[in-house]
């Protein structure tokens, strides 16, 4: 095992993950990545925890999106990796799909409702819960750099502890979030989500979930040193969060529905960069389910076509 | 199973609530729905929980009504599915009316006297008491986009997990209150209900109960996007929310006094839009006793004429 | 058992109280109703936890009042029901006397020094520590309508628990407090107290403390509806807050010293209203120890002559 | 055991302390009060905590003070009842004086760094750690009147009841403090200390250690009635302080550096009150050593021959 | 064992730490003065959580330094007495290490988003975790001085008495911070440093990590007396730091890059003062590898040919 230094020998070491975890977390996790999904040390999420996080609203482009039997359908019919979702869906959608798709359990959410200048999203299910309903894993939205990081911290510490305790892999939702993170550059710059990703492996992630970095001008500038001054490309960036997040595995997450190109393009940049996948939820499901399944190939074959670390 | 696609669909799949829970669960929920009640799969709950959330006046129109040993005599001779209250009610009360009417007992409450810009409604009891006391569901008033929510949701988390333990129905309270959603169209709003009966779901009700969205021109416009811009009928409204809560049954609440007709009117939309079933309190025993016992049987009526959906 | 209907049934329904209780909670309230005290079902407390409420000052009156062992032996050789102090005075004191007069274990306190808009009494004893000590209640103070509420139902609903589990009978002082009350009627209004007495039982009281009620014309029109504009006798107040209290048994405390007239009257009305007793400590024990003999007298004289509740 | 009335019959009841304990507390507390220190029912403590409380600046005017094994040689060779320090000291430096001088552990602190008008002292020890090392009493400050009273309260709460789990004696360090005492005649005033004194009594204490209280008539007119027009020698203002003590001990402190003079005559003044001793810091150690043997020893001289209650 | 009277005889007395520890952190800390590092009871730590407690700026002056791999790789071939890292970092890194060099895990961290006039560090793993890991010390960040101290002080409590149970090692990372100590000179004065060590001594620290103290006449006359009219030299100032510490080691941190003459002088003041070594970080990873390796190489002969306390 040689010394990592510099950008090739990263991507060999980064490789070994699976190696290191304990039988339990490795089970798991082999399963998201070879038996099911895209396969090949890859992952394809599909997350249907927007109803909590934006209220149904996100559901109008395509009304059939509002039924969790429809999402669940979908997660199994278009092969994906695990579908990500609450503890009320799961409990009461997932029994009927068990060994069909894996269940990646959320346990914190929170409404939009309240401003999210100090946000903490809370617990509601346990590891405990997930490792009931016979999860492959489980999900914690962290919020960077959040006022209230003090209970975030120790709230994901039993969860992380949790899931030591039961073999089951950590999928940490890494947020840069809150009014600290609004005046040094916000939420989407290169600072903020290369921070969060090494919090997240830091804080015990095996997968880390990160936002695509924006480059803005007017608010990079806000940044601390010397992310201020980097002139760097988007694709550049992408690597070196990857890299900040070390052995911990990276997928990136969509957001709002943006155009086809821009879903690929994203795939095939998180792919060549030593990511391992993508989670692309309104993106799928606000289409036709004849079309979210084409987009689904479409993202699928981009991400086998480019992935080059095997975990 | 099909997939469910669009309105009709939604309503087959929802039907199958009772063969996805645990056989507690399926036990007791089942004795609310058939065998207590009007039957035939629906939901006639009597809630007397008023003397803590607004104090004794809402006991003057009908000064019987403070008795406790009266509203348990008339969710008794009505015949209702359950009679909905706290535990010091329930303690005293309800042993003396085991076998004549299920318990759904009430865990958390507050009083009106503080404002309600940031509400959380804390518990006084637990699902151990409610399963001590034999009761066959437990209520939890969830407080949907209160600043407090990251409280109230830690504490729901206990209470299902615990449900899920004991195999015991959790019917949530689904509020939407505070000041946050008072600047998004206000608590009565399509956006503030629909998102909350969405919330319940996706937190592990198995019914909720949801107050009748009311539209106002001046108000709607502070909703978030689309709801702002909507054009839809109350019985379209109804129906959407009914399908937010997804194979969780839901029931419609009363709020304060109002005419027969509008009773009876909300009684059959809930019905016609998949709904269980209502919870009237004041509406029932603000009146005379006879009066309370023939408007009774008209709800009965009505619920059992329009309900078709067959948990 | 007849549906209680107006008044008269109210009261001879609410004389079954020790039927509906555990065991362990009979046998310990019936000592206090029957085998301590004036007997035949009433209820006489001495109090002594103004020294931690108030300080010493209000031992000033009568030096000897300071010295706990003198209020021990007065609550023996007068025949009260119980003694009611905290911890740390019944763990030194009460010792010598077990057998001569029960203990009323007082869980919770607060001092008078820091402002009382948002009141909470934190508990330093817990009911395990009442049932080593050999005590047969225990006493909680309830901030009715307190910012803090929340805290306060938590608090309050484990100690109801505890008390289920060991057979402890509960006895709420129910004090409204905190300046949201301050803008209701205050403290002291029909209002407050009607609506403290309704939620001390419904949160599990088996006794409620309350307060005498006092009109104020200026004061009461802040009271919301209907209180706001009712025009009721202090005997018929005291009435309906009773009837309030369902089940529970009520005890009327008598705040700072006042002429004996009056503590004679509140005592006839309380009792004549159905109530089950009276909490006198600074009108008892801020005289010489021969005048507090000799009121104590007149209390229970007055008490057995007009109580008209059996429990 | 006749009534206590007056002065003369208190100072009699309250020699029974030791009576009234448990097997460990007596045991415990007995070697304190007769085997170590000036002996005769007399308690002499050095305490040891004010490079937490205050930083090292306490240890300028003697820098033999600030190492921790000159403080327990110190205690050793002087024959104290006991040396009051907190955790860390006590498990570095006290196991080679087991036998020699006991150890009172003190279980909370703070610094003097942040502001002190809502201050609260957090424990960092435990009495299970007290047990471990062989302790014979803690120390837990109660900062009375505090705005946090309520956490101070629960807390204290939990710390008392391992006391009586373990056996082991509770000395309270009864300091009033905070912005509200402040505006009631400040920290020092009688009415404080008073109330001071009697809380610890009330929440569980058998040793308590308060401040000699100062007169102030600028200050002493804000205390409330009837302390704002009292006009007493500051021998009766302890006398009546140790009384609202009751049957706890009180030992007094003695606070920054002060002359021979004063700290003989306090230690007069609390013998003579009926209190038990003396508990002198800055006072002893603030010197060379041989001037400090020497006060120690007027200390000791003075306390036996005036004090005369006999616990 | 002669009282400790002065500067030499503490210096003797302060050896015997590993004597009064008990044999599960007497191995443990033993390994990490004579095993492993410079040896002959000397200490030298290498810190890798600067990627979560400044994110990932810290890493681009030299690129490799961000694979926690290669900061793994260095302690182990530069021959450190253990590294000191995050619980993410020691599951995924440390298992290829593990005899190599020893392993010191960091029990908390935050991150420097949000503004630290109210630090507090909250914990992410447990001492539990520590030793399923293997590890043979926790560390641990005091905020000395913070308005949170309460919540610090806690937290550290039950850390500490964990660590008393399972036999580790505990260092106190103590850091004057918050907007309280910035009012009495600040961070970085003598005051605070002080402070800072005496506190963890008192807290129960095994060893304690301090800053060296910065003279500034601007904001050292805000210091307490007498700090504020103190005249003392850096290695004075030392000294009577490391003396504040008690038995507990003394390890000086480096904060940010400085320059190699200041690293080693740094490193001689210390080990002349009595302390145990050094914690160097940024000052060792920000330079190329073999620029790092000679670094250290003279960071350990300029101790060893210092150091004059055996612990």
């Amino acid at each position: 095992m040689a010394i990592s230094v510099g950008k090739a020998e990263l991507s060999t070491e980064s490789q070994s993950l699976l190696a290191t975890l304990s039988p339990g977390k490795r089970t798991r996790l082999r399963r998201l990545l070879y038996e099911f999904g895209p396969g090949s040390g890859t992952l394809l999420f599909l997350p249907i925890d927007q109803g909590i996080e934006h209220g149904p609203r996100d559901f109008f482009p395509n009304p059939a999106s509002k039924d969790p039997e429809y999402q669940f359908r979908l997660a199994a019919e278009a092969g994906y990796s695990a579908i990500a979702c609450g503890y009320g869906m799961a409990s009461k959608y997932y029994p009927a799909y068990a060994g069909q798709v894996p269940l990646l359990l959320k346990l914190n959410s929170k409404t939009e409702v309240p401003p999210s200048d100090e946000p903490l999203s809370p617990c509601n299910a346990s590891v405990e819960d997930a490792v009931r309903l016979g999860a492959d894993g489980v999900g914690y939205t962290l919020y960077a750099g959040s006022p209230r990081q003090e209970e975030d911290f120790i709230q994901l510490g039993k969860i992380r502890r949790d899931c030591d305790r039961f073999g089951m892999p950590l999928v940490i939702w890494a947020y840069p979030r809150g009014r600290d993170i609004d005046k040094k550059g916000g939420r989407d710059s290169f600072y903020a989500i290369d921070y969060a990703a090494r919090m997240a492996m830091e804080m015990g992630a095996d997968v880390v979930k990160l936002n695509f970095p924006k480059f803005n001008p007017e608010k990079d500038k806000d940044q601390p040193a010397p992310y201020n001054e980097l002139d760097v490309t988007p694709e550049e960036a992408v690597r070196q969060i990857v890299e900040s997040a070390g052995r911990a595995l990276v997928v990136l997450s969509g957001g709002s529905r943006t155009d086809d190109e821009t879903v690929l393009s994203h795939t095939r940049t998180i792919a060549e960069a030593g990511g391992s996948g993508v989670i692309f939820g309104r993106n799928v499901w606000q289409r036709e389910k004849s079309e979210a399944l084409e987009i689904i190939g479409q993202i699928k074959e981009t991400l086998l076509s480019h992935v080059h670390r095997i975990p």
